[in-house]
């Protein structure tokens, strides 16, 4: 039996959905992969920092308005004395992002690498703007950085290279990665102008108050970059990415693609060159012969080409944080019976 | 550098597709892996054997009329034999499959592993026959016995669940896993009669000379048990599985489909019941908002369901020897790096 203390940073919805599925599967763990787990810090923005040696009742920080209430010593100044002094031995990073400079999350998993602890984040900023920087430093400390849920959430992309996939070459890839602008396309297929699409999207949650991120396909952009970035080995960022939004499709081109029996979608594509990667977002046409013609909502594709396999897809529908909190999850598990 | 000897059993289109993968693939094998390998013996039913400790052409293998020409060694009397003194490491057994009883390659497969050899094979036989019995025998001698290329060829199917996604449990799943049917039910709904398209699929070499197996759902049948008996940890057998083939399907019912919009797939359905498992193949109309609706052809489709994540659907295109042939080095490559 190992223990393991774990160390979260960020406690919003996918960090309680992972103390939820950490609690729910705790009984499996423990007989499965013969590990046990104690939570051992907590450190949030808006609700306070919880520390304790002897572990923290995660039933009670799910459910608590000020973590501190929950805890043993006094908050330590700042995030980076917490991840000093919480004395753990895995952090998962679920700070809010900055797709700008992956900062703070970077900077969190730096500092918790070089103290020797498993590092897992669903961030997308640090593997974009941190990837090589962040594995070579989980390497010289012989501990694992992973990240399965920063794409797709927790369907396995990355794990799935990683340990299923040996001496593959990844040679291209093709994807619907974006649900906000793949529900805004669907809706003005059925006569809905993009204003009042992108407005129904921001209603049900899915799209932000700006919309840009998602419409102008920096999102997506994003995630080829990260796909790129870890899945080919070639460091790529967002702003290299040939990137076209949404915004440009008209009505009259929705209608036109149905009249040829096709859709309109924010395809993401990717494929090695001669020296490197080539990239780009843009909407696209696609026909029913397509696995891509029926990705409906949130749900996601990707489709990769390597050099042994014929052409492989990955579909994932009904993601939530309950999935992203599971990739979080698998990446713990994967990380520590690998080592 | 760790140096593996390797054997083969069986060197037909399979066999051949891996040494021609081995030989494409050694230098990265050997890079990225710190892996050498030899081949030590090959033993075919028609083509003779060849043993050689100091190593087997494999490039003259491929070509080899008579592998007997390319032995060190006068032929041992049959493959049990040749298992005991080809003194191999990994035994890749490709001999062709009987589903009735999973043999020979089920005692060939025992043997390697009481031997000591990692076992890997393409044959759904063993699977379905023996899957718990050479799991323990695997375990008893320290070895792996892996079968990635038993459904969908080289598709990551059961090293995905091995090894990506800890902890989640398979509650049922769905898929089109046999394409001799999904060709026939294309072509009936293009206006060819059932028994053209059975001549077209066996003109095309797809179909066998006695199409019994495919158009009546044994091979469906045999993935399903395949695919449960592994990943749900739960024996099943091909003839528990409720079965109906395509046979019946009428003109009049695919002309039906086509004008509700839909289409006849045969569906193979697997779920967790409360003391096992229910399993069934049989034709099913699909409409174009589920992933199974445009799978054509010699393509497949997998859809998972788990207790972690959204519905997680595999296709995989264009499989072929090479494709089967990544599934046996994939096993191979798994099995010695996880040791």
């Amino acid at each position: 039996m190992t223990h393991y203390k774990l160390a979260f940073i960020g406690f919003g919805n996918v960090g309680k959905a992972l103390a939820r599925l950490l609690l729910d599967k705790q009984a499996e763990i423990q007989e499965k992969y013969g590990i046990t787990w104690s939570a051992v810090g907590i450190a949030t923005g808006r609700h306070g920092m919880a520390l304790d040696p002897d572990g923290i009742d995660l039933e009670a920080a799910i459910a608590a308005a000020d973590l501190g209430a929950l805890s043993a010593r006094p908050a330590p100044a700042g995030i980076r004395n917490f991840i000093k002094t919480c004395n753990a031995d895995v952090l998962f990073e679920n700070s809010p992002v900055s797709y700008a400079d992956g900062e703070p999350a970077l900077d969190h998993l730096r500092a918790a690498l070089s103290a020797g602890m498993h590092a897992f984040t669903a961030n997308k900023g640090p593997v974009v703007h941190g990837y090589h920087e962040l594995r070579a430093l989980a390497e010289e400390n012989g501990v694992r950085f992973y990240h399965e849920s920063t794409v797709m959430d927790g369907a396995p992309l990355f794990s799935t290279f990683r340990a299923a996939l040996p001496a593959a070459r990844l040679l291209a890839f093709t994807g619907v990665l974006n649900s906000t602008t793949n529900l805004i396309l669907s809706r003005m297929e059925n006569g809905e102008s993009f204003d009042a699409a992108v407005a129904y999207a921001q209603r049900i949650g899915i799209a932000e108050t700006d919309p840009s991120g998602d419409v102008d396909g920096w999102d997506a952009a994003i995630k080829v970059s990260a796909l790129a970035t870890v899945l080919m080995d070639i460091p790529l960022k967002p702003q290299d990415v040939e990137r076209a939004g949404i915004r440009a499709i008209t009505p009259e081109q929705i209608a036109a693609a149905r009249v040829e029996g096709k859709r309109w979608k924010l395809l993401c594509r990717a494929e090695r060159t001669a020296d490197g990667v080539k990239a780009k977002v843009a909407p696209e046409m696609v026909g029913p012969e397509t696995p891509f013609y029926n990705i409906e909502g949130t749900t996601s594709i990707v489709q990769f080409e390597t050099d042994v396999l014929g052409l492989l897809s990955i579909i994932e529908e009904n993601p939530g944080p309950h999935t992203t909190a599971y990739g979080l999850l698998a990446d713990f598990l994967n990380a520590v019976r690998e080592k």
